[in-house]
């Protein structure tokens, strides 16, 4: 008999059917078990009378079943087949799951951050876990489409280079063969480049930081959605295009991620149609009037310092989102443009959304010399950025460009603490899949007690 | 005054417009300029009557002018915009390129590889070349696309790895902190391990091979497009899924891709409905009769009988794709399901395309103990897959899929004769942007003269 998927019983009232997936949430009612089944359509309640043999949670299993409408008032309104339900003639167990380590039948899976992740190929089966990885798809893609959209041409970025573009952040060396080569830190050269091919270019790549510290904000290996626009009439251009794209984001995952949200109990932030944009400098002067915290000398702004100025834009300007503006060139890498005014400072910026850096972009020097200069200056060698030096030794206009990490974006959309949480297989100085100090944790709850 | 896009010019003849772009194609027709300007949307063939100033090829240049027709005669029929041309009143040079290398001005770019290479930021920019890129772009989209219409979700799978997965192939470790991790050979662990929280899965990533040789068909970087699938009802659905996806990316291509085809003189393989489906021991038999080169003992198919078969099935099947299947064990990874008719052989597969492999597949083995077993049986330690093994001790279903090197498929839709020209920025044992021996070369054009 052919299969049906989940979502399709709906249809299928009466009629026999053959659904297959995994057992979740199973209940003994007094003789009577009751389960999820769930595949990739969705979830379905699952109602065994007669029982033969065991069943267990993550169990995969093929049903012959009857669909039948619920009775009157045990219909569940979260589920799209929350009025019907299945009740099975055969279950064979296509894949016997061993006995969980921990509960996975609750609404949510209370456990340590490191039994979540020493536990990854499992916990990513709950679905409040795996619905997080459903609004990253969701804003990736919506990412892509607004830059098509648009007129960028999507290009894949290499992941191994030769040289260290970004100065400051370090990097990952690669043994290649004989040579020493290293994991981008970013594809910032390889978009430029690109600019002289197809004018607006962008990227989903992934992107390595070897930043031997541990935050909750930072991956070692992170998602980057990265793109770079010529012919800007103004360095405002790209905040606008960062706006336009942030619209679209979170307005794709109101649309397609309704259930998401409502698992995170959270809504996406507030999005005003011009987001406040304020300097560097400005944002010092508020966080002190507001806080008399004096950071006023600082380049940039240390994290409670973003939460700060991120309250001020919710409660001044209605914006859960604000770009602040003019970085001093010291803070920033030898390809940002200077602030033709102050040239202390950079037509550069973040995008802080929910306390957090979304995004962050900026216009380019496209001047062949002077970006000769510039990685003098910084203290390169303009030998090793031979190939990029290139595409500005032979004609590139006025551009700039953006880019945010899908983890960050992800976390702040549904309010996780931690932006491991936000990666699937998250990385980081301890961890690569399993600690690299090879000890395996205890399973442990959130409330401490061992099960 | 806004700037016109070429393209939109068609709809604006006997206007005054405001155009920026690229030159290219640079004529001087007795002291009237005639050159094609490009921007992201097309070409279009400026007209300069009063020449203040020079011009150059890649110059980047803002123009004001009015959109004429052509003179009778001179229309272009390969162009979009070709019965149009525009009168440049003013001409603003906005990025002035140095002389060329080599003249980017023909319909071809008659350059050796490494040439090709070495200037690769400008090379990128010959509409010939970008045109694989073009095409390229379309073959990710069409896979991407097709998978979603499939209810497969896309997931990032991670970069780098902490364990060699694939027996054979040789990796590239990364210096991690202060332990060795390497760069994935292919994303095929995470897909299994997906599988378990969405059922069906693919993945566009990139995937690293330190093989030490130099041929025209591996690169040590490539795009690798991944899927994987579960409650398969055999291993043949695999292959039915593949078919499926290889017509919808030549479709696409046949679609969106006339003119780059049109380039490259070239139209999409010939694909019937059903691929031809041939065990390797029957492909050397048939190798055998057509050529008496007699490899029937060989566990894999060489470079020219994969030409061979190929041949063999255009003439015999009218098909540009054949499928070549049951390798033998010791020629697949662990993962590889043994075919239960022959456990020497297994329910894998290639397909070959136009005498190359475009994808690789099959069955994999979805129980718990059978994997520890072949892990094992394989040389490797069960402890350095945890995570993967972790999948399979909580339900997995019968399960397969495959995956395809993006470059290949391009390179062989073209008819390129190296996959370097497939690939944006080509690393190889050699090469990674800059040449590893860092020895420059000259300019050399095809014929070998000196420009």
């Amino acid at each position: 008999m052919e299969r049906t998927l989940t979502k399709e019983t709906v249809n299928k009232i009466g009629q026999k059917v053959h659904v297959m997936g995994w057992i979740d949430r199973l209940r003994d009612h007094g003789g009577v078990l009751f389960f999820d089944l769930w595949d990739r359509s969705g979830i379905l309640q699952v109602v065994v009378k007669e029982i033969k043999g065991e069943l267990h949670p993550q169990d995969v299993v093929s049903i012959m079943g009857e669909v039948k409408k619920r009775p009157a008032g045990t219909e569940n309104k979260e589920l799209s087949t929350g009025k019907v339900e299945i009740e099975a003639q055969e279950v064979e167990v296509i894949s016997k799951a061993e006995t969980l380590p921990f509960d996975m039948g609750g609404p949510d899976l209370n456990l340590e951050l490191p039994t979540l992740l020493d536990w990854r190929a499992l916990t990513l089966r709950h679905p409040k876990i795996a619905s997080i990885f459903e609004v990253q798809e969701v804003v990736i893609d919506a990412f892509r489409k607004t830059l098509k959209d648009l007129g960028f041409a999507e290009f894949q970025a290499p992941i191994i280079v030769p040289a260290t573009a970004e100065g400051g952040a370090e990097v990952f060396p690669v043994k290649y063969f004989e040579h020493t080569a290293y994991l981008g830190q970013s594809p910032q050269l390889y978009k430029q480049i690109m600019l002289g091919v197809f004018e607006r270019v962008f990227t989903v790549t992934h992107a390595f930081r070897a930043e031997p510290s541990v935050t909750t904000r930072h991956l070692t290996e992170y998602i980057s959605l990265d793109a770079e626009m010529s012919f800007i009439k103004s360095w405002e251009e790209i905040m606008d295009t960062v706006e336009h794209v942030v619209h679209k984001i979170i307005n794709a995952v109101d649309t397609h991620c309704s259930e998401q949200l409502k698992m995170y109990n959270t809504t996406i932030p507030t999005a005003p149609q011009n987001f406040p944009r304020i300097k560097l400098k400005e944002a010092h002067d508020i966080i002190y009037k507001r806080t008399g915290r004096d950071n006023r000398s600082e380049p940039d702004l240390s994290p409670i310092d973003e939460e700060e100025i991120c309250r001020w834009a919710k409660e001044e300007k209605g914006s859960d989102f604000v770009f602040i503006t003019h970085y001093p060139v010291k803070k920033r890498p030898f390809y940002t443009y200077p602030d033709p005014h102050d040239k202390e400072f950079t037509l550069s910026f973040d995008l802080l959304g929910r306390g957090l850096e979304w995004v962050t972009g900026g216009q380019r020097l496209n001047d062949y010399k002077e970006l000769i200069e510039n990685i003098k200056r910084w203290g390169n060698n303009p030998k090793d950025f031979e190939l990029y030096l290139q595409a500005f030794r032979f004609g590139m206009p006025p551009e700039g460009g953006f880019a945010m990490g899908a983890e960050r974006v992800t976390m702040k959309i549904l309010g996780l603490a931690n932006i491991r949480e936000a990666s699937l297989f998250p990385r980081d100085m301890e961890r690569v899949d399993i600690r690299l100090s090879s000890q395996k944790s205890k399973v442990k709850s959130k409330n401490g007690k061992k099960d």
